[in-house]
C-alpha cells in the first residue's frame, strides 16, 4: 500500500471516528438521576373535567380553544400536569410540574418552557426549576435545571425531554431524564 | 432498666429527633443575606393611577380586570412594583420588582414566578434574576436566585418568600429573603 | 506640608481613584465570549411576510397589533430572530433567538427577557439560556445566561446587550456580548 493510499485511509477513518461518536460528548458523571413523566390534555372547549392546561395567549385573530394556525406560533400555554414514576398516567402522581410554555416558531413546532416540578413522595420532596427550548420534532431536547429547593437546594443540571406518547394535538407525555451535575 | 428497653428507647429518641427537625436542613451559610419587601396593587378596571401591574392574559371567557374564576388559574400578571427595606409600602423604594407571575392551579392558588430586582440605592447596585414556584397558601415558599449583575454579579441562591400582608385579591405585600450561598 | 494636609490629600486621592473606578468592576476573566447580532421586525398587523415577532398579549383596553399605550406596559412578545455574526441583518444567519419578552413599566421603557440562542454554524452547535432585565433605554443591559446544552452544557455567565439598530417602533437590532464565566 503506497503512502497516497495510507494517508487516505488515515482521514476516512478519522472521519468515521468522529462521526461515530457525537460532536459534544459529555464526560461528567451525574450526581443524582432522576427519570419521570408528566401527562398534559390541553383545553380544546369542550374537555373542561379533563384538561391539565389552557391556551392563555393568541396572535392576533386567534382563539383560546383552538391552537393558533402556523404550528401554534404566538400561544402561550399554562400547565398543572401530574408527574409520574412510569409512563402510565393511570399510575400514583408523585408531584405536579407547573408553569408554562409558548410556541415560537411558524415553519415547525418549537416551544420555550419555563416551569417547575413539585415533587411530594416518599423518595423526595422539593421543587426543581427548569428554563429552556423545546424542539419538539427532535427526538430529545435539553433544557436546563436553573435551581431548586428541599432535596434540591441550589442543584443544577440538565433535564433531557422525549415525547413518549401523544393523541391528536391535546394530548402529550412527556419522558423528563433528569441530572444534576451539581447537588450540594 | 435493661439494654433491650435502652434500645427502644435511643430509637425513640432518635425518632422524637429527626422529626423535630426538618428533612431537608440546610448545612450552607449564605455568603450574602438580603431582606426586602415589594407591594403589589393589580389593576382591577378601576385603580390606573395606583395599580403596579396588569393582568394581561386570561383563559377562555374570562376578561382582564377580574381575576380568573378557578383560583386565578389561566391569568399572567405583569408588574412593576416598589421594593422597600421594610414591610411599610409608603417607605423610601431602594429598587423595582419586574417581570411576570402566572396562575397554574384551578383547585388552589399557586403562582409561578419570572423576575428581577432592580436595586439602586446606597448599599446595593444592580438586579437580581428569580423564578419558581410560588404556592401561596403555604408559609414560606423557596424560589431560585438563578442569576444577577453588579453588586450581584453572577451570584446564585435562594429567597424565601412570605405573605407580609394582604387586602382583598388586589393587593399584597411579599417579604423576600434572599440567601445567596454562592458570591463572585 | 503637615501632617494634616497629607490626610486631606490621602482622601481626596483616596476618592479620586474609586470614583474612577466602576464601583463593581468585574475582575474576572471570562472563559469563553461570543458577540452575536439578533434581528427582529415585530408583527403590526401588515408585515405578516418579514414579521419574526408576534405580540400575543396585551392590557384591557389594547389590541395585538399596536404596542400597548403606556410605553408598551403589559404586552407580551414572542419571537424567533435570526442571529448573525455581524451587524448586517442580510449576512447568513448562524441559527435562531427564540423565546420571549414583556414590557414592564409605564412611565419608561423596560422589558424582561427569558429565551435560548440555538446556535447551528462550524463554530458553535447548541443552545444558551437567558433570563433577565432589559431596561432598553440604557446603553448596556446586564442579563444572565443560566444554562445551556452542546459547546454550552452547563455554561453560566453574563450577557449585555446594546441596542444596534431600530427602526420606528417595529424593528431592531440588538448586539449581544456574551461572556461565560462557568465553563464545564
Amino acid at each position: 500500500m503506497g503512502a497516497r493510499n495510507s494517508i487516505v485511509l488515515f482521514f476516512f477513518m478519522l472521519f468515521a471516528l468522529s462521526s461515530a461518536s457525537p460532536r459534544h460528548k459529555n464526560k461528567y458523571k451525574p450526581c443524582k438521576h432522576l427519570v419521570l413523566y408528566f401527562h398534559e390534555t390541553v383545553y380544546n372547549g369542550t374537555n373542561a373535567a379533563d384538561a391539565t392546561s389552557a391556551i392563555v395567549a393568541a396572535p392576533q385573530g386567534a382563539n383560546l380553544t383552538i391552537l393558533a394556525p402556523q404550528n401554534y406560533f404566538g400561544n402561550i400555554v399554562i400547565f398543572n400536569d401530574p408527574i409520574t414514576l412510569d409512563n402510565n398516567i393511570h399510575s400514583k402522581p408523585v408531584g405536579r410540574a407547573q408553569g408554562f410554555y409558548l410556541y415560537d416558531r411558524k415553519d415547525t413546532i418549537t416551544a420555550w418552557f419555563g416551569f417547575s416540578f413539585i415533587l411530594n413522595s416518599t423518595d423526595y420532596q422539593g421543587s426543581i426549576n427548569f428554563i429552556g427550548p423545546n424542539p419538539v420534532f427532535e427526538k430529545t431536547r435539553d433544557i436546563s435545571v436553573v435551581g431548586g429547593s428541599g432535596d434540591f437546594f441550589m442543584h443544577r443540571g440538565i433535564a433531557t425531554l422525549t415525547t413518549d406518547a401523544f393523541e391528536g394535538k391535546y394530548f402529550f407525555s412527556l419522558r423528563v431524564d433528569i441530572k444534576f451535575y451539581e447537588c450540594w
